[in-house]
């Protein structure tokens, strides 16, 4: 069968980047286009390689860096995008690729709580993916999909199957949040070396809206979750890996165990679908007293496609009905665009980008 | 009027230093001793210094570190000690330096659940440090006083307050803890660089059990409070300044503007009797949207001589009933050895040193 | 004796607020007017102020920000401004403020190098600063006089005496950059958090270029020296503090005792004037095996006013005719604001000011 | 062709963990015993993983921790064994494990200036191989070879081929060097967030020394190379990779084209025998004005075997006879147990493992 020509929108940032690292060897997709914003076009994509962890295929540094042009993508039979742009610029651009018949897989913030488009985990909500049909551009063939911000998407492979088994209504959470989640240049080194900094713009608020959204029931439109989530976000210095210290009042006697037991047999549709990002299990629970910790954890998950993709609980503790625990996730594949690449997988899956 | 001669035991470790820098210009005591462990008697006290932000007075570089022996701190005429021993080593020393007549201000965790010893921050409960008069040496003149794990003495400042104002019954809270917590040599590096480590030693369950005796009634003993602090503890790459999230589900309906005056105004004793390292302001409220941050609020407190040993609070928020903020104080003053100091000069105040 | 108005340019930035520091309490000059960049004109000091470690004070902090206007400064009275402006701004600005009758003492790089211009390091070259008479500017009282970059001010206070006493023509120097060398915001902290990165912008030219001006002879005008400065320049994860390691083949047998003392009793004209931001030993030496460091050495210097102003050398080493050592210098202390405040101090005492 | 059992001698430590993340699927050698100290023994090799970047294969993980016994190795058919031990066990352990017929090839720096025993990296001296014919036990079948100090394995490199080029007597050379070198828990946090240590023990005189029986000349022993390296070693807060800042007085005219070219087309012997762990090619020459850099060229090292075994070299610049480079190197793969691991490759396909 042959792979379907994807393109990445804003390919040199940080979650850029992952996408170039997940697509260059993807099964179903295949990477035809790089567009990045005017000051680089023309330039090659390996000049700008700042990943660390994941080298960059030969056969793709010198692939050309183009402009961000929606014609030009379908012209080009690209079924697919996925954004890594900013939300400024993510807002009317993404609209426009979705007219022009291009199926948009966004990491941006832009359309997330819009009302006919998904903000999709696909273990947690697939059956929200069906609101794409709603959109204007779905006649065309295009649409857009989007993922959660990342500090809610880990948190949220955890609250659907606690939610599904206890009852509670509150979750109070606190982030202590990567660098890499700024972006490049991002946090200055003078406010973070041997400091730590309480505030990230709107990150509280998103992660609040989007986790009512994420758990929302899906009927005439998307009905909210009545779950509050109570964030303080961090910044802190680390490279990679969002952790999360969660404390949960619980309304019902819940042990521990049991606890541990709905998380770790947590499983979605990826997981029974057997897509090529999916974590063979998506919340692993780890049982040592100093984990989960971002440098160990953060790329957790398999097979090896799926480093990354799996969120990791530890420390679990209930004490007088409130549940505590961690919880880490790699903030720009989980949370950005491994996220993305795993909703287009299922996307494809049911048909969409045929 | 002549001051006070008092011993620093421990004199060489990370508070140990803290207590030394406090007493080598104080008005009301007289560093006349300094203790440490058996490897390191017979040596300078400057040859040890390793306090970036402090220098030793050059007066005191020469000064002989001795062995720990309360029956010579006795003879010596030592009145109070400052103790910054390891709670294995305090758990009998202590005592025995009470017995021998000493009064010993502690930072060491052994005795603070202690029934008969005052856990004290003198804003808090300084009511609680009458308990010392049914400590069986104290008829000897000798007697035990402890100051609070560092991660509770900062947000003790700000639950006494809001705890008089206002109805709630739990606090969740996460701590971002700084290196100099875990003394020297501490947290190896390749635990922490670019990482985060959720977990301290018992830390947790000293600030639920702490918070209830620091915030207790005292009456034939200390009643204990009612509210329950949940902690979920973590170390972060920061030198100094424990920072702290704060989440507090309310029952009754509070605005932001009523919580930073309650917050902003409180005084206590240390402030009404005017002690020599109390902070005109205990609690600090500050209304940039990105503090306290510990690299820029660690030091505050005025005047110079209390620099260290104000909470600073900021980014209040109130959501449907419920109340978050964020928390700073510096770990090794107001969380260490200037929390034992300002207990010492308290009990001055009250006539329990002459 | 009324203290001299003075104003500083560009005191918002890290040297800005440096100069600010410094000159908030100094006995001969008097901070009448603060400019800044349009952007933050009108704005008060005080909400720009980031330097962790000198409290701002109180009185200052609502001084308003004001444009830079060579034309108003002069009117203004100012005899004096300090510039920490970037270099292409400076490059007009200075001769402008210096024409409209104010000396200009600047940490910019811009007119280093010109002829007329003194690059002065007080302690090394004093003789220079008769410079200023050649200035075009001069018969109206203005003029320019620079200090030094960064990295190069320290080590030319070891190079002075060393070369003064011993033969060599080759030092090899590798450096340890500091992350306020590049002003906020400067270094994004994903190039840096567990990272170095061996390159800076022209520094390594700059080190060889100031070298050989500030240790030239001056005559009909500044005869450069013949000693080399080769620099391999990099910056660390550090925050204030350039560590810089030398190697230096030697052409005759030298002891690390004759350079210890050659090093140590080094004393200058800021010392045998008195100069009030004078440190009374300009190079430290340690004998301790793993010294200077940036942490425990950056802010070495008596009395108080001088601190950060001395050099701290340590582990000199000989073998072979080759000799090594290491200095650390703070950077925006020695390195920028204090060195432009110590020239000043030397301009004031020689009659320049008046 | 089957392989060849061996043993990891000190397996949990930093540099016994990368020993074991090269065997684990190693062509030649099969991983059949892994050893620790007395307080490991019984435990799983999977409890102690602590590598970040390599996960441990999953059939490895209970693999039992035995105690170190050299007779124990023999029997039990361990042709060889790589030596991870401190220096203080290893001095008389491995001479033991060689008399008992097992082939030690060891990162310690115990038995490296031995006069019969090669101090090794097959590149620059693989003549030095056949010193261990000369050892008591190699009648037995047993023998010792050495792989040198982390910070002078990835030089050398540069070395041999630049002195087989050019003309020079000495190397000025200041190390940024990597945390993991020091093993764990090695570096205090304290000594080094927000710092730098300009001490390492031994270091510098490792340097000068191994650096001369690296380049010797092997006739009836190894006659010293009389090329001088003069280190200045400072340890920086940086995970892997040590970064080295090279100055060298060179006695001819030398382009930086020329010594580009020297580098990169170095070859040796285990590119021309195609060993499983040898780079393509040994040393990379990068052209960017800011490379090499710990985080960004750790790793470097084609095919996926030889990560971390290739040296990068940057920022090459000649003036006036004197070249500068910067130079990085893995420093427990090429510098630690890649080094050990390759020179066990040499000698398999010398035949001496038989």
């Amino acid at each position: 069968m042959s792979r379907i020509p994807v393109a990445v929108l804003g390919a040199t940032g940080t979650i850029g980047q992952r996408f170039v690292s997940l697509l260059q060897d993807h099964p179903s997709f295949d990477l035809a286009v790089v567009c990045t914003s005017e000051r680089k076009v023309g330039g090659r994509l390996g000049d700008h390689w700042r990943l660390e962890d994941v080298p960059l295929n030969p056969d793709l540094e010198a692939m050309e860096l183009e402009a961000i042009d929606p014609k030009v993508l379908a012209r080009r039979g690209t079924a697919a995008a996925f954004s890594a742009l900013p939300a400024e610029v993510a807002k009317d651009l993404e609209v426009d690729a979705a007219r022009a018949g291009v199926a948009v897989f966004s990491n941006a913030s832009a359309h997330r709580m819009d009302a006919d488009v998904p903000l999709l985990v696909p273990e947690v909500n697939p059956d929200h993916l069906a609101l794409v049909e709603r959109q204007t551009s779905f006649s065309e063939g295009g649409f857009l999909v989007t993922n959660p911000n990342c500090s809610i998407a880990g948190l949220v492979l955890t609250l659907k199957p606690l939610a599904d088994a206890f009852d509670f209504e509150a979750v109070h959470v606190s982030t202590y949040q990567a660098l890499s989640g700024a972006g490049y240049p991002g946090v200055p080194s003078l406010d973070i070396v041997s400091n730590v900094v309480p505030f990230i713009e709107d990150e509280e608020e998103k992660m609040h809206q989007e986790a009512k959204k994420l758990l929302g029931t899906r009927s005439d439109r998307i009905v909210p979750s009545s779950l509050d989530v109570w964030a303080n976000c961090v910044r802190v210095p680390v490279r990679d890996g969002h952790l999360e210290a969660v404390s949960i009042p619980l309304r019902e006697d819940v042990t521990v165990d049991e606890v541990a037991k709905t998380l770790a047999s947590f499983r979605g549709e990826p997981q029974r679908e057997n897509l090529p990002t999916a974590p063979k299990q998506p919340v692993l629970v780890r049982t040592e007293r100093n984990r989960p910790q971002p440098l160990l954890d953060g790329m957790a998950g398999e097979p090896a496609r799926a480093r990354g993709m799996a969120a990791t609980v530890g420390r679990i503790r209930v004490s007088d009905r409130v549940l505590r625990f961690f919880v880490l996730s790699h903030n720009t594949l989980r949370g950005g665009a491994g996220g993305s690449v795993l909703n287009a997988e299922l996307a494809h899956r049911r048909g969409y980008l045929d």
